[in-house]
């Protein structure tokens, strides 16, 4: 007898790093700089039990809190979330509506109804090479086509995006062709951060494309780590500031990277008539993400803890970046590259030209028998058959060992690197 | 320029209720006998600020509440929901595996994702007429037909759904055929419970018909009310009980209903290969329902406190009920049939035929000039051309309204009703 499952059931492949996970769980001695999980220690118990101790001493308050809201999201939390937009965007207010903002259980609900809403299997979807890689999994669940843009320390290869969006032009695939996606500060997996300067070219060039595709091709903007900026750099304003931001830009945020991670609370903001779209679909997902979390963020952004929460939570990680520069700085060979992140929870490391770090190479092997864990550079590029992925690269989380292990972890990678370098 | 929207983002409809939603937030006076919310004043408030502080009381127990879990949810929580399950079912243990569970953003997610995993467009589920209007919204939105079988007080006609399922081999379409969707315990929109002795009818049925499918046909069984019992009767046990249950039964449950609708926990337990597919669809669309409600709900379960508010919930409904009983008996005309349930959150009401309650009609019309509202009961059936959707029903909740708004309201009704009766 046949499977019943359907083609996304049969489709969807299991998630790159799932196996990871699991031999980290085998090894209980396992250093792991592979997770994204953020920092334990610093993580908000205490302000937390405040928070819900306020929001519960009352029926009055505890009651909504408690019951079923409305699919959009609680409309406090949507308009302090559009206000604190507003405020890290330096005032800016064209594109931050709480009328157009959706409430989700983290930005990966959100991501995963937006791509329901937008594309069809067969489209086509630009993103970063390398780019975060569950958002590739949600496109190869669904069977649409991820083509890679270049990526440079500042953002987008600008003349790699217009070849490829002329050479789609040419072979006539532009009609396929919904969205961008930028994970646009401190990106996962590589740290690097896009210029405004380039927001806007990016913009500016889906826009220009956008009569020989026929419909709107959107840029859709992950600020998923924007928060966690611990360098003294400038904060970059979002897409969301540019001209034409309030038709063609989608924007993805999220409260649990910053906050806490166990509290599910990510949002939306876009333009019509894809907000209606992903409204609807919510409707069907589950009408609305539990009211309780978003009761205690609307508490935590009013009551100004949430923005002690991300001040501590900046300084921790600034802390342990700066541990892991140091250690990479000492244990590593020279000729390996490194992206040292200001903000986020990844540094990225390129071997020389030739060199495996992949998932089957010996270095990783070795890493794993020495017990420690990265995540192979190579999970993290779409399959475009346009180019081969680069196997000499490596993603290295501070986000949640302790210093000591980071100091121990690189110290280890540090030592298999030399043996085959 | 045409929408860049997908197939599905275009197909998805409003919810069926919305308007009605908005339309009881423009009449402040009115009340609304509509909504599926529960019970305001039993909201476990000073339960979950209790659960909570000891929870958050230290980092040992609070840190890995606010951090990210496992994508098939907490291990804890999981085990805890098998061994509640297997106790609701009088110790049996057949199909009653924490390996097979997976936790959710309430049930509506597992239906979502389930159905992801089972049904390609075109397909074909089999659901009782009439039936839960937030499933057929999910089948509607990606395309799915679903076709309604005949519900008797004690679950589905068996007759009619032999028919359908010999019309279905007759026709050739039996190969599109992946599940039939019950509402099993108090059934939303009818109150109806179906017996055991009928779901081992329907899935023996089910199974007779896989042969000529040349794939499995599924049994899903939606348990969301099972816990709101207030009548004397015996709980009857779920299909997990049943002989082949391993294999062919899918089972949603929640905590939701039963404890909180703002703690948006529900659950599934699935055979394989379809509980891997909605693993690594999860894995997707969020990689884990948030952890902190799952820690909530662990502790609200091993400490008792989670019996002692369904036990509370429970008494309070059945008084609410008992209103609404003795309040239909005075106010509504006597050719008008009801189903009193003896648990879950709605009464349901069968005008005389040939007399519309549906939303165009006089009656639904009148009854919001009056400041009342119900559902009308034609929202509840399917997209089904083989036979008319009955439009002389009603369902009429008496979840969320007072004690005096459920006798003021049903007074209204029937005065409605005696006037176009």
């Amino acid at each position: 007898m046949k499977t019943a499952l359907s083609a996304l059931g049969r489709r969807t492949a299991p998630p790159p790093i799932s196996w990871l996970m699991k031999t980290a769980l085998a090894r209980p001695k396992l250093i792991s700089l592979a997770a994204g999980f953020t920092d334990n220690a610093t993580l908000p118990v205490e302000f937390s039990r405040q928070l819900l101790n306020g929001l519960l001493r009352s029926p009055k308050t505890g009651r909504p809190a408690l019951q079923y809201g409305t699919t959009a999201g609680e409309s406090h939390l949507r308009q302090l979330t559009a206000a604190h937009l507003q405020k890290l965007d330096g005032g800016h207010d064209r594109a931050h509506a709480p009328e157009r903002t959706i409430i989700t259980g983290g930005s990966q609900q959100f991501l995963y109804m937006m791509i329901e809403a937008l594309c069809d299997e067969g489209d086509i979807v630009l993103v970063e090479d390398p780019t975060y890689f569950v958002f590739l999994s949600i496109l190869q669940s669904r069977g649409i086509r991820a083509r890679g843009v270049k990526l440079e320390r500042d953002g987008l290869d600008l003349a790699h995006l217009e070849k490829i969006l002329a050479g789609l032009k040419k072979s006539g695939e532009l009609r396929r062709l919904k969205a961008l996606y930028l994970v646009s500060y401190f990106q996962n997996p590589t740290g690097a951060t896009t210029t405004l300067a380039k927001k806007r070219a990016v913009l500016k060039l889906l826009k220009k494309y956008e009569r020989a595709a026929g419909h709107p091709i959107y840029l859709i903007e992950d600020a998923a780590y924007r928060e966690l900026r611990f360098d003294h750099g400038v904060d970059v304003p979002t897409s969301l500031t540019l001209a034409g931001a309030k038709t063609r830009v989608i924007y993805a945020g999220t409260y649990s990277k910053p906050f806490a991670t166990g509290v599910r609370v990510g949002f939306g903001i876009l333009p019509e008539p894809v907000y209606t779209a992903v409204l609807r679909i919510k409707g069907n997902h589950d009408f609305g993400t539990a009211n309780l979390l978003q009761h205690l963020l609307a508490r935590a952004l009013a009551s100004g803890v949430y923005d002690r929460q991300v001040a501590k939570a900046r300084k921790n990680y600034a802390r342990k970046a700066a541990v892991m520069k140091r250690a990479l700085a000492e244990h590593f060979p020279a000729n390996v590259e490194i992206w040292a992140a200001g903000g986020g929870l990844y540094f990225w490391a390129r071997l020389p030209k030739g060199i495996s770090a992949g998932v089957n190479s010996e270095i990783f092997h070795a890493a794993l028998k020495n017990d420690v864990l990265y995540v192979p550079g190579e999970l993290c590029y779409a399959d475009d058959s346009s180019r081969r992925k680069p196997a000499n690269e490596m993603r290295i989380s501070f986000g949640n060992a302790s210093m000591n292990d980071i100091r121990k972890g690189i110290r280890r990678l540090g030592a298999v690197l030399r043996k085959f370098i």
